[in-house]
């Protein structure tokens, strides 16, 4: 029996709970858990549809990509996947998807603004848009140069990815991130509500303003401060 | 056994309606029923899924938000719902969500303008948005001040709880209530409906009137006038 | 044992049928079915939830709305279906919604441009939007002046009930008709798909130009020609 | 017992896929699927709806249209399939659709801009909306007109219908094929997801530009050129 089966089990539930939540369409997206004892991480095979997927088909890979175990073609993403574990420590699980407002955002090549509560909840900051890849780096290694794309832009805006939990990439779509694979795929959730409220506060009225910044911390702290006293202690 | 034992089921069902109309994701809303003959109200735990919420996990609360009983931490909005309680005496149950619609005109920070009979059968006036809070008062006892924040807007626009089961919390969400805890999130649903009705109509006509007099008063009485005809006797 | 129980049977399934295709909340929307040979028709109770309707709650009335058979209090629209009855003697059943983008273009006041062939396979006009009922018609008879309203809006463009099942009253809603009950909800429907991608052509384009007319004619004429090809002999 | 026994079954199939996918109300489409080898095609009957659709039920014809098995009526669409079968010997099913998004494009006239990798991933052009028909086309042989009408925008624009699997025909709504008939509903799917983001990322953001060519390329490569790595091998 494979000593991956656990994390081949939370790897498989995060990926189909992708589905369930309708952030997906065919095999539009996918997500990864890692085992930082071991410095392996488990992703979804490529192009399998999620009503066929079992848990023995999660690819186990280290984070120079080398397939530890698994018959399958790990994600045509996994290098991304990988390029994150081994630069972002404290990050357990990642998601990526093509949900519709999500990606009409990157489309965009737009930051999704702060406009309420309900992002505040999350995070403190504009939900952040990297650029589009330089040519050179598209044509080189492409899902590597991804994740370098990742950092340089959260390095330029000058944020943490520990209080960010999510970017979109410019023309592209989401990547979210947590503590392990169930909570990534919350944030993808998330982003998605959060992109549609602020879609549509844009038509209502299109000079909305930033939520201001005491209620930002608030709301933060309120979850996720000191003194938090959201949720069960 | 409780004595609230009726109370938390009630206020049970009416958290999982919530959930089965589409109103929230995950943990984002709550629901309170009141027993005013023994001066608490019954609320949702903080942070609890509702795949995993039952009866017995709703936290029974006085006005003064002391726990009467029950082994969980009540919702973070706990005052809010307290506050109301205690101020406006005819009301059974109140609801809070951050459905999309009604958080994209809060987002907007813009009251809902009354644009057909749908609007009119359950209230006259515009859906009223209150302005985001004062700095000095959120750093304060923040759910406390919510509850002040509602009951000024209703005053400053010279409106009646009684007639008025709705209010959109600048840059928040919404708030709703009725004469028992299923009322309330009717009228977070109705909210719902009519919000994205009425974000339609200014997109396919920027100039839409808002509705005349005559047929707010007449929509309006014939489902709650002395002489209304609407359902059953 | 009722002799309308047929005809009761029909109502009950064409009102379960609206809200099973998504166009009612609620209690909002009801179906009537008409009996011509007995001068009667069978309309949806009022206020009474879908998922406690039974075919033995669906009243029967005549065209001058006394109650032939039923307990219940018949629809609060009840007026306007026996006036278009009495008028129209060539229809069988007739629906009304409150479906979100039929409702939309109505708030609106906007008749809904005939765009593609969607539209035109079902009526070769705009879909009219009757425009709100004058005062004093509002204060009398309100439901049976609805009817009056519909009528006048039919002369006034020059449209026949025949041809064009549908409309929108200003402000309200739509009222749809066909042969029988489960045509006039399938209109209902079809009204409904047919607002929303005008809604969405207008949004992409708000230059786009109306369907031309031979287009229009081809359209409806493979479908409801004399030498009409659609469907089976 | 049929010698078109498989290839009726995998028409049917896809059929009623179309209708689970949600791109279809009542009975707005139709798929066919082709047998290269016996010269013929099968197709859905017209206007059967998708609950009472069973496999023997589904015709089958000969590019010239004539009927070799069946006893209903072919779909009313019929010679557009027969035409483009008989012109583009390499697509194995045909599916067209009324399907929300897609069709909004149609009646805007206008080509679906590449906005993202979503679209890149299955094509690497503009998704080609074709002018709507001269008026001498229309009122001739129509269904057949439609193949002309396809195949005169691709000539136009220069494009491959073995790179480019689906067109909008203007004012009306989209064509897909594909290398099977689920193939074709696959594209249908597609297509209706990248109308909508395409449709929300200009409404974000008005002036949003088409993705770069080298991102174009890098993402249609990966899935479809010669050193794809995306899916199993």
């Amino acid at each position: 029996m494979s000593k991956f089966k656990d994390l081949k089990q939370e790897c498989y539930e995060a990926n189909m709970q992708l589905n369930e939540l309708g952030l997906v369409i065919y095999t539009f997206g996918n997500v990864s858990a890692v085992d930082r004892e071991n410095g392996v991480f488990a992703i979804k095979p490529s192009g399998v549809p999620y009503e066929e997927l079992k848990p023995e088909d999660i690819v186990i890979l280290d984070f120079e990509n080398n397939v530890i175990e698994g018959k399958m073609r790990p994600s045509s993403d996994t290098k991304t996947h990988a390029f994150l574990y081994k630069n972002w420590d404290e990050i357990g699980g990642i998601a990526h998807t093509h949900a519709t407002y999500s990606v009409a955002w990157a489309q965009s090549q737009k930051d999704i603004p702060i406009f309420g509560t309900t992002h505040a909840d999350h995070l403190t900051e504009d939900i952040p848009c990297a650029a589009p890849m330089r040519d050179d780096l598209i044509e080189g290694n492409y899902e590597h140069n991804t994740g370098i794309q990742i950092l340089d832009c959260f390095k330029e805006k000058g944020l943490s990815y520990k209080e960010v939990p999510m970017v979109l990439l410019g023309n592209h779509g989401p990547f979210t991130w947590g503590k392990n694979a169930a909570k990534a795929v919350y944030h993808s959730k998330v982003l998605e509500a959060v992109a549609e409220m602020a879609y549509l506060t844009l038509q209502i009225n299109p000079d909305a303003p930033r939520l201001k910044d005491s209620l930002i911390k608030k709301h933060y702290e309120r979850k996720h401060g000191k003194d938090a006293y959201y949720g069960q202690k």
